[in-house]
This record gives C-alpha cells, sequence and structure tokens, in this order.
C-alpha cells in the first residue's frame, strides 16, 4: 500500500456529507480527488485543496487507492461504479470502496458482488452524524466488509470517523444498522411533531413545552434538535421531509424483506409520504408536523 | 399560613413517587403525614419521620396545611376525596390540595370544581422524573392553578421539585402538558423496542445495536434507559407495561376529545395493550418487545 502521505483518496458525491468527509482527507494529508455535477462544489474542494476534481474520476482512476461513495441513493451509486463509463472497470484491483450511501440491504450485496468480481474490496459503510460531524472528521460510521477492506481503507477511516464499528464481514449488515437507526431517527421526529401539534391543538404554549420535555424522561436527540425549528417557524432545510420518505421507505421494506412488522415506522413513513405530497418535501423535516390540519404554529400567517 | 417549621402535609400514595416525595418533605423540614393502605409503607415512612400514618387521613385532616395525592389514577382521587368517608369535607378551608397523578383533562377539571365548592385550593400538577428524582426532592412539576394554589402549596413544591413549571391558571393545563408528554415517552419505548426487534431479527447483536443508537442521533432518553433492559434480558419492572397502557390510553382519550389524530399514539397504544393481553403487563415497560414473535432475545430460554 502507499505511504499515508501518498495515499489516493476520491470521494464522489460532494454534498455536506461528502464535502466535509473530502475536507476532513485533505486534512489528514491524504492526495484527495473530488467528484460531483455541481461545479460549485467542485470549484470549492478545489479551492480546498484537493488534487484535481471532475465530473467523473475516469481521468485519475488508476492512481486511487480508495474510493468513497456519499451519494444520495444506490441508483446513483449503481451508476457511477457500473453505468456508461463506469468507474469500477477503471479502477486498479486490490482498491477499497467504501459505499456510505444510506441504500437497501440487497442493494449493498448486488454492489458488493459488482464489485468483487472486479477485484475490489467493498466497505458497506453507512455514516451518521451530520454536516457538522462530517466537516470536523468526527462522523460514525457503521462498517461491514471483509478484513482486507477495512486496512485497505483504514487512512480514509482514520481521516472521516470519530467511531468506527465493525459489524461484521458480510456486506448488508453495514447498511441493516443504518436503517434501524433511521427508524428511530424518523419516528422521533414524526413523534416529536405528533405530540407539539397536539400540544397546539391544546392551547399549551409550544416553548413550554419544548422545555418541558428536553427537560424530562420524554426528550429524543431529534426532539430537541427538530422541533425548535417548529418553536422558531423555521423550516430551512438543514435535512428536508423528502430524506425520510426514502429513508423510512427503506425501513419498511427492510420490514417487508424479513416479514417483519413495523408498526410505528410504517406509520412515520405515511406521515412523511402524506407531508411531501402536500408540497413540504423540500422543507426541513419537522415541516412533517405541517401536515396536520386545524392547528396554527409560530411562523404560520394570519388567518391561515 | 403557618411558619415552614409549622406547616403540615399529608402524602397520600406511597408508592416509588410518593414515598419519595414523603421522604423529601420530612427533609425539609414539613410535619409530614402518610396514608396508604400497605402496612409496609405505612411503617416504612413513619421509620423515616413522619408524624403520623394511616389508612385515611381522617384522624388529622383537620391540622393540614396540604394534601399531596400521588395515587395511581382518578378514580382513586375522586374516592379518596368525595368517596365515603371522603377527605375534601375534612379539610379546613384554604388548604392547598396537589393532586398529581397522571390523569385525565376532564379529572382534573372535576376534581377541582368539587374542592373549590368546598374552599380548597387545587393544583393541578403531574410530575415526572421517575423514583430517584423523586426521592432527592427534584421531580419536575407541570402545574396549573390560582396564584393562591402555588403560594399556599410552595413549601411542598420547594421540598419535592427540582423544577416547577408554572404552566397556567386553568385545572387540565397540568394534565394536558403530563399527557403529551406521555405520548412522547410512550412512542420512544415502543420505538426502541420496534428497532431492537427488528436487530433481533435482522441478526445483528443487540448490545452492538445499543451502543451505535446511544452515540447517535437516533437516541432518546427512554431507548438510553429502557432498552438496556432488553441488552441484559432483565425485565424486572422499574415501571410497568401496564403503566403505559393507562398513559397511552388517556393521550389516545385526549385526542378523540380534541377531534385530533394521534397516529403514532395510538399505534403505540395497541403495542402496550397487546403486550399487556400477552401476559406481560407487570413485567418492566420494556417487555412491549416481547409481544413481536419470532425473534429470540437476550434471556430467552432456549429453544423458545
Amino acid at each position: 500500500m502507499a505511504s499515508s502521505n501518498g495515499f489516493h483518496v476520491c470521494v464522489i458525491g460532494l454534498g455536506s456529507m461528502g464535502m466535509g468527509a473530502a475536507r476532513s482527507c485533505i486534512a489528514a494529508g491524504l492526495q484527495t480527488y473530488g467528484v460531483d455535477l455541481n461545479p460549485a462544489a467542485r470549484d470549492a474542494l478545489r479551492e480546498a485543496g484537493a488534487v484535481e476534481v471532475g465530473t467523473d474520476a475516469g481521468a485519475f482512476a488508476d492512481r486511487l487507492d480508495a474510493v468513497l461513495l456519499l451519494l444520495v441513493n444506490a441508483a446513483q451509486c449503481r451508476a457511477v461504479l457500473f453505468g456508461e463509463n463506469g468507474l469500477a472497470a477503471k479502477l486498479r484491483p486490490g482498491t477499497g470502496v467504501m459505499v456510505s450511501s444510506t441504500i437497501a440491504v440487497a442493494d449493498a450485496k448486488e454492489i458488493e458482488k459488482g464489485l468483487s468480481e472486479r477485484g475490489l474490496l467493498m466497505l458497506d459503510a453507512p455514516v451518521s452524524g451530520g454536516a457538522a460531524k462530517a466537516a470536523a472528521g468526527q462522523m460514525t460510521v457503521m462498517a461491514a466488509g471483509p478484513r482486507a477492506a477495512f486496512d485497505r481503507l483504514r487512512p480514509v477511516l482514520d481521516a472521516v470517523a470519530g467511531k468506527v464499528y465493525e459489524i461484521g464481514e458480510t456486506a448488508g449488515l453495514g447498511a441493516t444498522v443504518k436503517i434501524i437507526h433511521q427508524l428511530l431517527a424518523g419516528v422521533h421526529i414524526a413523534a416529536g411533531a405528533e405530540a407539539m401539534a397536539l400540544a397546539a391543538r391544546a392551547s399549551i404554549p409550544l416553548d413550554l413545552m419544548y422545555d418541558v420535555v428536553t427537560n424530562a424522561a420524554g426528550n429524543s436527540w431529534m426532539f430537541e434538535n427538530r422541533m425548535k425549528h417548529v418553536v422558531d417557524g423555521d423550516y430551512t432545510p438543514r435535512s428536508a421531509v423528502d430524506i425520510f420518505v426514502k429513508d423510512l421507505r427503506l425501513v419498511t421494506e427492510t420490514g417487508l424483506s424479513l416479514n417483519f412488522p413495523l408498526p410505528l415506522a410504517t406509520t412515520a413513513y405515511s406521515m412523511f409520504a402524506n407531508a411531501s405530497n402536500a408540497g413540504y418535501g423540500k422543507l426541513d423535516d419537522a415541516a412533517v408536523i405541517k401536515s396536520f390540519a386545524g392547528i396554527r404554529l409560530p411562523g404560520d400567517e394570519e388567518g391561515q
């Protein structure tokens, strides 16, 4: 393997998580490349010290020791790796590919199969922590894959992660743990919205309700973080309703694939899907509360 | 009003919360009385320094400045206050009555009406925090009532509460805030159980899943506290499944009374009711996970 100073990694997908991860790789002294369709994201990463950026990784694929995928979904991962002009065929055998998007278990397994057929080492490694932790190189990584993949990707894990959970050797275990985590995250946002909507209906001041809950056993990480947006009437998207439509769909599909009932998660999925269909999909995920009719919330116009 | 040293308070209902509150009153120097049907609880409080204990408060009712009710439900509160040999008729006008059981809004209003007709000052004041906070005199109190009731009960509030939320003047507002808090508490326990059950079904080690969630944004106070019991396979009741059958029933009835949908709370109610009907009602509330079939949990017998 190349020395850490000579370690070449490309981050594909320079959204809030990918951009943070790429900057963390630069900060750790890795030779860092970036790929995104958005020119502003490419410019920002070049500015930050990337070796090279582009709309695909073809031009520098044969130099890479590692690839980190932080795309929106499995379809994008498949297109980049195996589509027209696909990257998998251009990487050197033994290159590590860390797939960190939140994807279905079946997709993780299928992508692993395609990569291993080309002699590439995949880590099924979803991440958590949000943009702030990504920027600080402190993401939580839930990783599954063969020992060789962990070893190959060690410099990247050291650069981007505050905590790495090694879940097992089989592709799909990382995806499963992330999906179960998202079950909780999504249900907690929806439950927070339901509770605050009921408070509004019962004429309880929402700032008081927020204060009580965050100082008592009914609190959750998501309640404390997201219901503040409701109290402030500020739905500027930090994470959007449509992200949880996607993630709770993955949760629901996981339950179906295991023939296992998930009464709360499927209910929360319906609440986010309904909010999206009502036109709130691009707003902050706390806007799931807006699908409750018959209440007035902070920030609502008079007479609404 | 009597000086603080000469302030006489009776705690009715010496369960884990009531016993803690009564001991906190003694520790604060109040002249403390205790009422419970359980002789062991009465003996324990007498031992701890109570002035007098009994199966009802009739013998010392005319000495009391305040009464604190920490009974299981509204029916018990009504029986003690207005039933045969009822206490309300024996208290001096101006005595403060703090009703801290978790009860329905309509019940809080009805009890307030009965008390005020007899010249008594009611505080609708549910509490939160569990046995440990009660024992430490650090309960969270969500209180509504007239200024005179707050004033009259100040020595008791100072003795038992770490934090007092003054929600308003109208009886029922305290009950409402507590019920909304219990919506979150109950949904979070049920969501934790659903997530851990899915992890078991997907062959994810539960201790690893617990570790990931408690270090990430999917965490809740209840997940961290209650799912530890699942990881340990220990369902010794700290709070029982049947308590949440009762509390989520109150949540559901509150939604119905306000003509307001509560999709997650009603689903969680069904999960707890199903667990109770399956025979787990007296176990720790984390045992709601046992109603998920087709999984093996820590502590399950081989071959189950």
